[in-house]
């Protein structure tokens, strides 16, 4: 324990332990600790759309915070930044599915995408009709570390829960990943670090960032960004951010924003910061009509925020404001 | 801003600004920016009574985020780590009083303690009738830097929900106040630190800890526990808050459990040290009734976690269960 300053009781442990843990404080939910699948402790609803999905821990809540009525069905997590494996995909969607398909979301990452494809494939061969959606919408980088093309980063909580809506509500499963698509398409991120993270297999924090610097579009495992810069006030990081994101796609008219902590700033700072966001949406001419401000996709203890917004229509925000009941997310019900 | 890597604009304007954005972000709220008080948008309910609280900046959500149906109906935050001044009590006293009279939470910490009494007499010389509710939960130290008697820490989550329950049930006061001293009664918190935390303003630790080191029995502004220890497994720390809590009142029955991050540690870190905490109530016979893990009385980006745990009653878990529209805790509505 020397080396490793976290809360844990070992380094192979920290996902089934915390799998546990999820168990014990959410009885809503049915944990497989042995093949680390979170699903809702009430089984398919017959005729419902299922949506599973997954990625690395050390991102909590995502995913698995976000499984419950009018989100998502089931999670696979898999080890610390590291993808699951199809076995886990595979039982999830077989277990979820209640007749009307499953939508697998997936974070665009090369390992999630293979494993998806290939659970989504064999799947398809056992008779699941499986629809996929790739949420891909960090700016930051076109390629990285992790990844061909954009990363998929905080438009995941928006399509887990308006297609969790659109399942609820009984659409079928290509009403339901048009919706989810849709979700992703008019979705931006952008994210900042003011510190790395450590993983607990590797001890060490996973960059080098100097008390004077940040990372200007950090990934969600602390792969690299677009450029370091000097540390600034957090008006300044917001607007690089915004920008970034303005640039992609413009913002305009009523938006959904996420101003995400990455596991390690204080809320209070988060706070800070969406204001700033809020005072560039308005000198734009855009809206905040809905906002999530808190940790929702982290980095284990990274210091940061990342900001997402989404481009609202009438539909996405009724399904934004159906009820939701997750440990993450609850409202409505 | 070179000394204090943070998400901020200034170290005077943390908290304004930091209340522009909770105002940017919950339209349930209404903030007064520069007398530094948050309302519910809705104004007082005649014939309810009133819900005051209020405490230095620093552990968001507490208290602001806990404005809302259900819940508090004012929330006064000092600055960062400092008491709220009386003036800020006695106009969110006077302007949430419904008639019924007003309740003050107060945490146990000499200024908050100071001040909020001298808020109360001076409210009640204007003719409003207020009840406090002292909060006292820590077990880790009898007396310290910024206490006489013990802290209050974790149950002052538990206290503002069920008494706010209660209020919005249409209760007297003097029955609000009688089920706000019971929660604190029959609730007991321990907390274990395994960093410090950095104020804006001090832009340095508020105190050193060593990488092989955890300051046992640590308080929210980072003053001392009860002694310092080695870095142990989760589950040995877990033990140790356990077993201080459960010698100053034996942990049985059914139990509200909160696992409180301090701000800094991860979530997935969190759970495992949950798994610890329900296997350690089942050791002893007790059940884990209801729970929440995660960041709700913080201490900036302090890394650690405290335990809070409540021998319920059918009474207080009825008003647990009741519903509540914040911020920080959203249930049933």
């Amino acid at each position: 324990m020397e080396s490793v300053k976290k809360l844990i009781n070992g380094v192979e442990s920290v996902v089934p332990d915390a799998l546990r843990g999820l168990a014990a404080a959410h009885p809503g939910l049915r944990v497989d600790v042995e093949n680390q699948i979170v699903f809702r402790a009430s089984g398919p609803r017959p005729g419902k759309v299922g949506l599973v999905s997954g990625g690395g821990s050390g991102h909590e809540p995502l995913h698995a915070g976000f499984v419950g009525y009018g989100m998502l069905d089931a999670a696979c997590p898999g080890e610390v930044f590291t993808s699951p494996v199809p076995d886990q995909m595979i039982e999830a969607t077989s277990a979820v599915n209640g007749g009307a398909g499953v939508l697998h979301i997936v974070k665009n990452y090369t390992g999630d995408v293979l494993n998806f494809q290939m659970a989504a494939e064999l799947s398809a061969e056992e008779g699941v009709e499986v629809a996929s959606v790739l949420v891909d919408d960090d700016v930051a980088v076109r390629d990285s570390l992790y990844t061909a093309g954009r990363r998929g980063t905080g438009a995941t909580v928006f399509v887990e829960k308006i297609a969790g809506a659109a399942a609820e509500n009984g659409a079928p499963l290509a009403e339901v990943a048009r919706v989810a698509g849709e979700v992703n398409a008019r979705s931006r991120s952008f994210g900042v670090a003011l510190s790395a993270c450590t993983t607990p297999a590797a001890g060490k924090p996973t960059f080098a960032l100097s008390e004077a610097e940040v990372e200007l579009g950090i990934g969600i495992h602390g792969e690299p960004g677009r450029t370091r810069s000097t540390m600034r006030p957090a008006g300044e990081l917001v607007r690089l951010a915004m920008d970034a994101i303005h640039e992609d796609l413009p913002v305009t008219g009523d938006t959904l924003v996420m101003l995400n902590g990455m596991g390690g700033t204080p809320l209070i700072e988060l706070y800070v910061a969406f204001a700033d966001v809020a005072a560039y949406l308005a000198e734009k001419g855009a809206t905040v009509a809905r906002s999530l401000v808190g940790n929702y996709v982290t980095s284990l203890e990274m210091q940061g925020f990342s900001v997402t917004v989404c481009r609202l229509t009438d539909e996405l925000t009724r399904l934004w404001d159906a009820p939701v009941e997750t440990p993450a997310l609850r409202w409505g019900r």
